[in-house]
């Protein structure tokens, strides 16, 4: 495939992202139909097919997309707080959390777009399947950031930390969904968060 | 209220509890109305408004009975291992979470059933607030366990009973959610949870 083209199909897929996104915002899961993402995105059926399987194929890339930019947010803030001097042997792990949760966004519209994906992930084994799969990747990075700071902060971990990662995804999504569901803000989304995660951070390191 | 009116009032509504579980399970949440469940359970409109304001209510005290049925499983079985003499001090914790597990009920009808109502106290404000308020019961009961255990084998927790219940009910809904996507039976259910559960447990004392 030509380089044109492959920037025109990235382009493709970028305006039915945003257009999913858009309309998920607005009409939530079961009202944003193939039909109504096309139209949004300027795009025919065809076009839309020739870049996604499936309306859930489209959902689950946008999932993963939120997904990927939280742990990004994180990772960066990571990397700033290290430049900055805040991640250095002997150094607070929970204040550290602290400042790092401060960056996050657990928006609103990311809880319910993950909730609702995780339910059509119940419904069906092969989306189920690959949403699992999707969120191994996750649970990798975060173990990976979760490494780094314990390597610059000369920390240990109780438990490897792959598995102190999907403790600490799973802590972190049920807080959020619960603040979600309490009416907070982004803001007290990310507080309440932290909070947990804090007495967590606690938990995982000797 | 005389008794016999209490017990036909009880009768009716768990009748239409009945109603309701059987057909969350054939056509699930949305499916489930109001007019189905009366049909099923034999009841008229009326007589499910006089004894539920509303579906959501309906589900969500379904909900908090299947809540309360796993903790009160839990519970049980803590009482019988007690009395087995396998709760003593110096017991080994994850072995008795183990035990404790195989006893246990995550059956797919539950976590769908819990999950569906996650989604729609996301979307309801004061929906999120009652379910909210039945949660904080639940994290009662097991905080609750969790201090009889922790006395019974002279164990010490390092976070307040509470809070080993929130986290301990969280991780174990994340691993039965992944669980039941994974296409897993109660069995394997049961397994995944314990596994993780007992990474927390180690964690969670001292």
């Amino acid at each position: 495939m030509s380089i044109p083209a492959t920037r025109s199909r990235e382009n493709t897929r970028a305006r039915l992202l945003e257009a999913a996104e858009q309309l998920f915002a607005e009409v939530g899961l079961d009202g944003a139909s193939v039909e109504a993402v096309c139209e949004r995105a300027g795009f025919t059926r065809g076009a839309f097919y020739s870049n996604f399987e499936s309306k859930d194929e489209l959902f689950l890339m946008l999932a993963g997309r939120v997904a990927e930019t939280r742990v990004n947010a994180v990772r960066e803030r990571v990397t700033e707080i290290t430049a900055e001097g805040g991640l250095v042997p002997g150094c607070d792990p929970t204040d550290l959390l602290q400042k790092v949760m401060d960056s996050g966004s657990d928006d609103r519209m990311g809880v319910m777009l993950m909730s609702e994906i995780r339910i059509r992930a119940l419904r069906d084994a092969q989306f189920g399947a690959a949403y699992l799969a999707q969120e191994r990747e996750m649970v990798g990075s975060i173990a990976q950031i979760v490494t780094d700071i314990v390597d610059a902060g000369e920390l240990r971990l109780r438990v490897p930390a792959e598995v102190a990662g999907r403790i600490l995804m799973i802590v972190w999504e049920g807080m959020t969904v619960r603040g979600a569901m309490a009416g907070h803000d982004d803001a007290q989304l990310r507080r309440a968060g932290s909070e947990e995660l804090g007495r967590l951070v606690d938990l995982l390191l000797v």
